[in-house]
């Protein structure tokens, strides 16, 4: 399995992986555990909210995107380390049925300045239905640790 | 049950939920379906890990903290509807036995400008351990509607 290190990245390097199936039932439980709202819940309650029908729990979405990065090729040695975000944006609801794919393009690769043995990536995450529609858009760092380090 | 709309919210509101116990094996499960790397699935193997032992996906801190909120008296009338976050860090992992609570801090509210039947309320979440150490810091914003809208 190839492992990369923070040498490995460049800026502009996009990593693509999807499709994925949003199943209808595990938009339910899902949110019956963590997000317990009618709108990801009940199919008759949601025509009446916001969303205008059944919609995933933004986590959902959040978290079917974290499996999508981790089968992805970005691969960075020591794991999928997040820091934290600059940007998280749900432009638009997940669906029963959708099909989710990710594109996370590298935005900037920089050494640490406080432990030079590692380095920080920034990617820019969208998540598309199959539609083409973005319905998770996130910027974020990654800690990736350098080759020579080792 | 109290629903808040826009003009039941004021700067400087705190809401305050919690204890959740974190379970070992639903660390594992969550991470097996949502987030499968070694640290966030076997013992023995994360010690090897930067984090040094078992951790929670970031992802179930997360889906965790919404259970909070949800079960919180923020209740905003239509329900918790996020637009998405400026910032969202996770400054320390969490671990298995952890018990978290959350407070949210309303920042700032305001009126929509190209909707004026609805508005927005910027909070900070901050989800504490049984330490009263922060293990994920956000500030975000709510859709929430106003009440003359009815």
């Amino acid at each position: 399995m190839i492992e990369r290190y923070l040498e490995d990245f460049t800026v502009g390097q996009i990593f693509r992986r999807g499709p994925l199936r949003v199943d209808r039932d595990r938009i339910k439980s899902f949110a019956s555990e963590f997000d317990p709202q009618q709108f990801h819940l009940d199919e008759e309650a949601a025509t009446e909210s916001l969303f205008g029908g059944l919609a995933a729990s933004g986590w959902h979405t959040a978290a079917l995107t974290m499996r999508l990065l981790v089968e992805s090729d970005l691969k960075p040695a020591g794991g999928i380390i997040g820091v934290g975000f600059e940007e998280f944006r749900w432009p638009l609801p997940v669906r029963p049925g959708d099909e989710l794919r990710i594109e996370t393009e590298v935005l900037e690769v920089r050494v640490s300045r406080s432990r030079p043995s590692q380095g920080f990536v920034k990617l820019r995450t969208t998540t598309l239905n199959q539609d083409n529609k973005a319905v998770q858009i996130t910027v974020g760092q990654l800690l990736v640790p350098r080759r020579q380090s080792e």
